[in-house]
């Protein structure tokens, strides 16, 4: 039986795992290979207008990848990747994140670098694959590192993503600062959504020994639309936590202008977790100045701290 | 306290581990970065012979690794790490095994590609950084190329690693099949060594589930030095599973010249090794034509096989 071979990303795919995936598929297809792009989930309004404005295609929404061939973008983690990846074969690896627990039986090429976002290291194997971008490709690939590194301010920002920013905005004929304007206003369409979407809409699991660590994150320009259902909020993640029996539940609302986010917290070790931020948690809420990356600036001391 | 960065290879350190840490560290000095080459473990014969060849110190030798920075070369495995790696901090990785179970709480560079040698991927770090290879950088690459590689006869062989190769042969001022029948002779070198040193020589450990799977490689162009002892081979093989409770011990004495193995087993489910690998084991041994390559032959269906 011929098997077919997907680039995928994370579940809850945001727009850096989307346009990381067709840009992979596209690039293994100008390079011999027949790789379909392929989503673990639906996506998110921003993703949505990004596919609209550069007239591509959703990748397929793959429900179970139980015996596929998968290339893994944006993520490197069994607890971020689609069902039946432990059933898979995986056959590359590009990510931005931190090392996780995919392991393979034989060697592949693995590309992990601290940079801002996937498509910033996609850019670079084009470039080394010697296959030209187009404009539209330019385009979704600028999408995911603008979306990832909130148009350049997030922390994880690098040079790299500034040089790859300004060349990728050339090749596809827009402003960048512009242009990542219109897809921080997309991030942030909160209003029709219910508390539990809030919570779970940018989410991930981290698999801390024999624990498991929730990080939601709502990005946005207008932090009081969350701040306001606060108690609704934390009702919702304390149901998340007895529903997936979580250590630690966070939530983090991000403020994209003032560059700073508030936390909520449920499930236990609110002390430790506190400490491990730096801040203290007042009625399940504290403050952390400064922080925008989950990644970067949250996932790593907390981790320390359960551990 | 000011901590050191280490570039560090595998234990039972083989002649790619080593040069590939001296051309990490020396990368790293080169683009700013005080990381120091090491090792962790004891040189071989033709790991010697190659340092003093080209005129270069051996990397320290690092007993501990507790609360150092390691950034590691031609393993990613901590079955495979330094002592006290799990309690040290993995700021990079490059290799070209299959992916291990190293992870990390922050995002680093880990690069891996499947190819011959970490030889290989250290070459195109050096383009990619714009730093110059030396002549004796290039004679310690291309001897890590040529020992990984069995002077690029090994099935693990792309053609990258043969254009790499002749570029470094030609920055180094050597014939590379020239010098490599050199290494191969130092590599043959078993005159003098027990039972127990041949298996325990070359030798992996791999982490299948609760169960040990471990690998020694015997490569030699004198195969019958070996197999005239095999009953003493074998008898060592089942000392050491009784020491270290292995669920299969494989001990593969590689024929360089004629490019075969012939294979030894202790510990338990020899039939289903033996299928794994498409022979019979006949009082405990069984031919293997054409493999050469531990990695890429002999330890993908045996974990296979044992899952």
């Amino acid at each position: 039986m011929s098997q077919s071979a997907y680039a995928i990303g994370h579940q809850q795919p945001d727009t850096d795992t989307i346009i990381s995936a067709i840009a992979l598929a596209r690039l293994k297809q100008a390079t011999g290979s027949d790789v379909v792009a392929a989503r673990a989930g639906e996506l998110n309004p921003e993703t949505e207008f990004v596919l609209e404005r550069w007239d591509v295609a959703s990748p397929t929404l793959l429900e179970d990848a139980t015996d596929a061939e998968l290339l893994l973008v944006d993520h490197n983690e069994y607890s971020q990747t689609v069902t039946g990846a432990r059933e898979a074969t995986i056959s590359q690896v590009i990510d931005h994140h931190r090392i996780g627990d995919v392991t393979t039986g034989d060697p592949i090429s693995f590309r992990a670098e601290p940079v801002g976002s996937t498509a910033t290291i996609l850019t670079r194997l084009y470039d080394e694959a010697g296959v030209d971008i187009d404009a539209e490709t330019a385009g979704l690939l600028l999408s995911g590192l603008l979306s990832d590194t909130v148009v350049l301010r997030s922390p994880t920002t690098t040079d790299t993503d500034r040089e790859v920013a300004e060349r990728l905005a050339e090749i596809a004929g827009v402003d960048y600062e512009d242009y990542g304007k219109e897809l921080l206003a997309q991030k942030s369409k909160l209003g029709e959504k219910s508390p539990r979407e809030m919570v779970l809409g940018d989410f991930k699991e981290y698999d801390i020994g024999d624990d498991v660590l929730g990080i939601g994150q709502i990005e946005t320009v207008e932090p009081e639309t969350v701040l306001e259902q606060r108690d609704a909020v934390i009702e919702a993640m304390d149901e998340v936590v007895a529903e997936r029996g979580y250590a630690v539940l966070l939530v983090l609302v991000t403020d994209l202008l003032e560059e700073e986010s508030t936390a909520f917290i449920a499930g236990d070790h609110t002390e430790a977790v506190g400490d491990a931020l730096g801040a203290t948690f007042t009625d399940r809420e504290a403050f952390l100045p400064g922080v925008m990356s989950r990644k970067k600036q949250v996932v790593p001391p907390v981790e320390d701290a359960l551990k």
